[in-house]
């Protein structure tokens, strides 16, 4: 069965030595000293091994249940979820008022990896939960905040977000679920809602829905959607749990992975719900909750690579399979060890480079929310607006991918389920998908993000990456680092010229472009990182530290993104410019078998 | 549920205007014309669409069942399989001294893909009958073939390929399993072998495995292993059965897909078995079989990806979700169906051009083979060897990732089982793995095909690259393809330079790449089949043909590969030529969380 190691020393590294927490002038941050987070770091990475993964295959294996309503969680999920409370891990970075830690997202960032690399389908019950505190505290009443926070903040209830409908998935507009105004104030809510994670379930006493649905009289399609707020158990104004909801959990989805969280069809008859945020802004308000889940996806796209690829890493130090070609290296041994072939590594390195690079951006997107939130950042806010749709599309379409290739490391015990590896690309999969599905990612990236307020934050980030390489032109240790950033700027230069001539004018012919615009601007979103831990890395060795090993190893694997994965520029770039002729050319009816 | 159609309209346009089956000098062509394959087809499309493909879901859901050394499988494969034999398909291209129809590979092959594509784990119970009869038919004596392939090509008794042992896959000199000989000539064999598909089950009277083992004495490690034939029933010399033979099936596995084979742990102690082929020279014969196989599993990944991207196409036109960016195309309805919009095409796009272009290039493969087998072409016989890897990890690769962009198109219905397609991207990720994983076929590709005779085929391959650029050099319709194909070309020419020079002085800088070259090369292929297949195209256009939309739609798909797919070749060099430095320079220590 995997096992799971948080890679606390890796955070400490980005934290601390390339993000360098603690000189930022960011409010909170002066406390983030390097004991300080490795405190933090130490005790979530200890629940995330100790209690999280070892629940991770029986999640799988056994599944949620569904009993006339009632949904139970796999053994052990109870217990676990008490651990994590107790801990006081939910509320982390959620306000101290309502019960929480305060700390800046970084952190919460930080210790959500592990949650996530240790058992995803668990962590979407509180991650879920941390999703809805924060859109009511964004939208809600006082009132609303003073009754649901606390509760939901130490995950003595939980949360759950409700969009879709069997008919109407990305397009929200189509919405048929109603709300008709009570006369004192609540909403009656109507309609069936789908794909409802963590729905229904038994490791909370309440569930907090937070519920799209229409009120009739309002404008036609997605300008008439309103947001509500519905619990299972309706809560009386002192907070204490009232008469069951007209809300029920009318079935769970057998699913390709995240067995252990349940996907539920819920039904809405006549539910009492409460306006959260204004009427007909449901859309807004929504967006609140879609926006922090979206860069939590993208961080469960990295998530479940680090778990199995250092569960690949294991078996290919531990396999003998085969002779390195260039002379025998485990002499008493039968065979050598898988990881002395040049394509095992290739395979583990393509990991690992991907991983690190991926954990930089991932950071620096939560220190970036800091920055918009704590000093009301205005480029900040727009860099992570640009910057949301790329990490949740290009973190799980290549956290997946690096969840396949750890499995093929493992040859055919890789479809074996006892050996856990295919759990881990079924339950990536998902990331894919769920939030918007990466191509609905790319239209909004390259439809909307792009020319918001002219191209501002666009130009923005190609500017950061100018100065980056202009402060790096004299040193020799970063010259393979500059030529690369260099080099894909160009491409991504290239590219968003392209979408400003097509964009009006033939927008098939931007769009088109957009999964591949996706991956490019990833790309050098990883190129960066590795180019800023690069110099980090180079900066440690030049002033003499002990640990030259960790810093070496950083060089050499960012060099090898550099020379194996971001050159991918040039390839999408060519794809993005040879425009929609061919893409859009075909009548329906030509496509077939 | 996901539906089935033969995609017989296409395989007949590769056949016959592409391939011109009839026009060739081989031996067993000149019958083939378009009505006699279309009646074939036809036959086995229906079989495939009506029969095969209605119990893959059921296959997967419920699986196979192991009791008592028992294996029970799902519901309804028994009636297939006896629909299967009394079709006589099982036998189509085996002799029909044996029982079979003699016919060519070619059409061997393009039936295949209709079963493939349609239920892949019932077609591994007859396909590997198949691999294991030809093993048979090219090592056995005239008595065992006398004796097995009567009843094996006609599917009343199954076969099976045993290699695998639990410390030992692709290294199979580690080999423990002993064969030791009997007074009469037989031997005993005693050891177990995991991952034996088809190794027990209840659609057949008897299972014939052929068991690699060591016969004591014998040379060390991969030298010393021999191939025996080992009946599930003991057989009498009047092939009668008689008693059973020391082998059970201890367990099956439980795994990420191909639920409907049962994949088994067998036990063999002290059973019967009988030298195939030469002593000492098992792994000769195995590779009869391996070769076969190997171009099946290329064949599961183009069929997967078939099947798949049908089922995306009719959701995508069925499915309203948004609006044309560029205006309303379905004005009744509340909003337009899925294919308008750029991106779900540019992922539609991507699958049939890939789909079309691998159907292509499989079909050759098996002209390829019969041209070897029944002209004793050389040439032919070295460049299918050449290509076999390629085919397999390329097919399978590219395959794996169609399922996945079909299922993308899904959405949230594409990661729930009962909308069927998660079982494709199941089903279809064993094939990268089995018959050597695709890693190992790129190590096949460049660590031992490259540079056979001299580096012969490869660079017979590179002058047929060249010979189709110069004939259509002047053909302004083909101006795309001559130019996609020559700049490809070129990435390939130094590609296999890079090689040449490091092969042999610094094998690990040629190893770090072979995954890399396996895939240009396998794009290369695919662009040399769109080159042909426009050929077709442009001609029947030229000519006057009724069908203008079919083949103006292979045009435009083709341009695409060209402007979309086949530029990849250029960054799978680049990453080839930057060596292997990066690759191996870490300490086994450096990879870690």
């Amino acid at each position: 069965m995997p096992s799971y190691s948080a890679p606390i020393k890796d955070q400490q590294f980005i934290l601390h030595e390339v993000l360098r927490l603690s000189q930022s002038n960011i409010p909170g941050y002066s406390d983030l000293d390097p004991a300080f987070t490795k405190a933090i770091l130490d005790e979530s990475g200890k629940l995330a091994s100790a209690v999280m993964a070892p629940l991770n295959a029986v999640g799988d294996r056994d599944g949620c249940t569904w009993d006339a309503g009632k949904v139970r969680t796999p053994a052990g999920f109870k217990q676990a979820f008490e651990e994590l409370k107790s801990g006081g891990w939910a509320g982390i970075d959620m306000p101290e008022q309502y019960g929480g830690q305060s700390m800046p997202s970084v952190i919460g960032s930080a210790v959500t990896e592990h949650f996530m690399a240790a058992n995803q389908a668990f962590s979407m019950y509180h991650g879920l939960t941390h999703g809805a505190a924060s859109t009511i505290l964004a939208h809600g009443t006082e009132a609303q905040k003073d009754l649901f926070l606390p509760k939901m903040i130490a995950c003595d209830w939980t949360g759950t977000m409700n969009l879709t409908e069997p008919h109407c998935g990305t397009d929200l507009g189509l919405m048929r679920t109603k709300a008709i105004a009570n006369a004192n104030g609540s909403y009656a809510v109507t309609g069936q809602k789908i794909f409802i994670s963590a729905g229904e379930h038994d490791l909370a006493e309440n569930i907090i829905h937070l519920v799209l649905a229409k009120i009739p009289g309002g404008p036609e399609g997605i300008k008439g959607v309103s947001l509500f707020i519905v619990p299972k158990f309706i809560v009386t104004p002192e907070g204490r749990l009232g008469q069951r909801n007209g809300v029920t959990c009318g079935a769970i989805e057998r699913k390709m992975g995240i067995h252990g969280n349940a996907t539920c069809v819920m039904n809405y008859d006549g539910a009492t719900g409460y306006l959260l945020g204004e009427m007909h802004k449901g859309m807004r308000a929504m967006f609140t909750m879609m926006n922090e889940a979206r860069l939590g996806v993208g961080m469960q796209g990295l998530a479940q690579a680090s778990a199995a690829y250092q569960n690949a890493v294991i078996y290919a130090k531990e396999r003998l399979q085969g002779r390195d070609v260039t002379g025998i290296k485990n002499p008493d041994g039968p065979a050598d060890p898988l990881i002395v072939h040049p394509d095992i590594r290739r395979s583990l390195m393509d990991q690992k480079s991907f991983i690190e690079g991926a954990r930089a951006l991932a950071l620096w997107a939560a220190s970036l929310i800091d920055q918009a939130h704590r000093l009301q950042d205005a480029a900040a806010d727009g860099l992570i607006s640009l910057l949301t749709p790329v990490i949740k599309g290009f973190l799980t379409d290549q956290g997946y991918a690096m969840t396949v290739q750890a499995q093929q490391v493992f040859g055919g015990h890789g479809y074996i389920e006892e050996w856990g590896m295919s759990q881990f690309t079924r339950d990536a999969r998902i990331a894919m998908i769920y939030e918007g599905a990466n191509g609905v990612q790319a239209l909004d990236l390259v439809g909307r993000k792009l020319g918001q307020e002219g191209g501002k934050y666009i130009i923005g980030f190609m500017e950061h990456l100018a100065r980056f390489c202009d402060e790096n032109a004299n040193d020799a240790a970063m010259a393979p680092f500059v030529a690369g950033i260099k080099a894909a700027s160009k491409d991504l230069q290239a590219a968003v010229m392209y979408f400003m001539q097509h964009g009006i004018k033939t927008p098939h012919h931007a769009l088109a472009g957009s999964s591949d615009f996706l991956h490019l601007l990833g790309h050098v979103c990883l190129g960066l990182m590795w180019g800023e831990m690069a110099k980090a890395a180079s900066t440690a060795l030049e002033t003499g530290t002990k640990d030259r090993a960790f810093y070496a190893a950083k060089l050499t694997t960012g060099q090898y993104y550099m020379a194996r994965h971001l050159p991918a520029t040039a390839l999408h770039l060519a794809r993005i410019t040879s425009g929609g002729d061919t893409v859009m050319a075909l009548d329906a009816e030509a496509f077939s078998g």
